[in-house]
């Protein structure tokens, strides 16, 4: 995303279920405003009410009505609207926008996870959302077993109604797992990649530290 | 849409608003149900319950919330669902199906009318509706000024909350007719073109004089 808008920094925190995602941002996001930064927190699907109300759509029927083809362009959609009427604004005013997932799930989850061609989702992305990626994209990564379980203790915790997003088979969740490590590796520069098999405790303090580094570099130098 | 599910035929009726597509679609279905022919009437945008759904999300928002872009992937994807779950079974058990708008309407309002590029809305359309287009369209022709008069006094009749499809100016529905023209020509074998300029008494056993005509003719030959 080069240009005026480019005065924030849009960092996207992607990972596996059960990885730990919305627990690092929290904290990346709570550290940041103690150094007196301008920081935004947003998430997909979701992230504006439209956005909510196509999730609602996508949720309710829970798998069984909408095709896949649909279901990508539902996504996409809320993404539009997303990054037109949340993401952009945030980055013009200069502010530090963080966001728990973006299109890299779309190619983790839609592609590489169900099989929707890559190519067709990155055209999506191109056409309709202006091509908009990440300046830094924060991988928690975390073998599919560790994963799946910490996501099936959770949704046992609090009953959240997430089954379709969450409930499918171990060798799905190794697709997707071994998506996101390749687009890490396809954006070396752009990626750090967080041990997050590791206990929280120990994730989150190292997850800040880094993030503080990125940005400070990027910050002076850009 | 070749093959064996086209053992059906599928007849849309296309047209700006007040041609009195509906109007003509009541008389042809009630004719040929009266012929003794298996006939299902269905409607864009709507169509299924999720499409319903996405039209109420797009009427609720009246205009001003939803990027262009946003609209053509929710119509795509409530046209996807509508292709897969009412057409494509109808057609496949041998069913006329009579549909109010589908594609044509999509590349005249959101294309010609707004903008959106044609080759767009048709990539959209030939890789999510597996291109599936209309063995017969039937355009109901009507210059713009008579049209949106018509439209006027219906809608003050009937209070109907369809405003964003139907208010906008003369000249907009001007480039609507003339593309719905263009894709009569460059169909002429697959398109009957009514001129619903007339009153509706008169237009009504024309439309389907001719779409009697034309079933007899293509259920004789293919």
């Amino acid at each position: 995303m080069p240009g005026v808008e480019a005065r924030g920094r849009f960092i996207v925190f992607e990972g596996g279920d059960g990885a730990g995602k919305g627990s690092a941002l929290s904290a990346v996001a709570e550290a940041l405003v103690a150094d007196g930064l301008d920081v935004l927190t947003t998430r997909e699907p979701g992230g504006t009410p439209e956005g909510l109300e196509l999730r609602a759509l996508l949720l309710a029927a829970a798998g069984s009505v909408w095709d896949q083809g649909s279901e990508l362009l539902l996504m996409t959609a809320a993404r539009v609207q997303h990054v037109k009427r949340v993401i952009r604004p945030a980055l013009a005013a200069g502010r530090i926008v963080l966001c728990d997932r973006f299109v890299g799930s779309t190619l983790a989850y839609q592609g590489a996870g169900r099989g929707l061609p890559l190519a067709l989702i990155r055209d999506l992305h191109r056409i309709f959302v202006d091509d908009v990626w990440p300046d830094l994209t924060v991988l928690m990564d975390v073998d599919a077993g560790t994963g799946v379980r910490r996501s099936r203790q959770r949704l046992s915790a609090t009953k959240a109604d997430e089954g379709r997003f969450e409930a499918l088979d171990l060798d799905f969740h190794e697709r997707v797992r071994g998506a996101f490590l390749e687009q890490a590796e396809a954006k070396p520069g752009a990626t750090i990649i967080i041990d997050a098999g590791r206990a929280l405790d120990s994730v989150r303090p190292d997850v800040v530290a880094q993030l503080r580094a990125w940005l400070s570099a990027s910050l002076t130098t850009g």
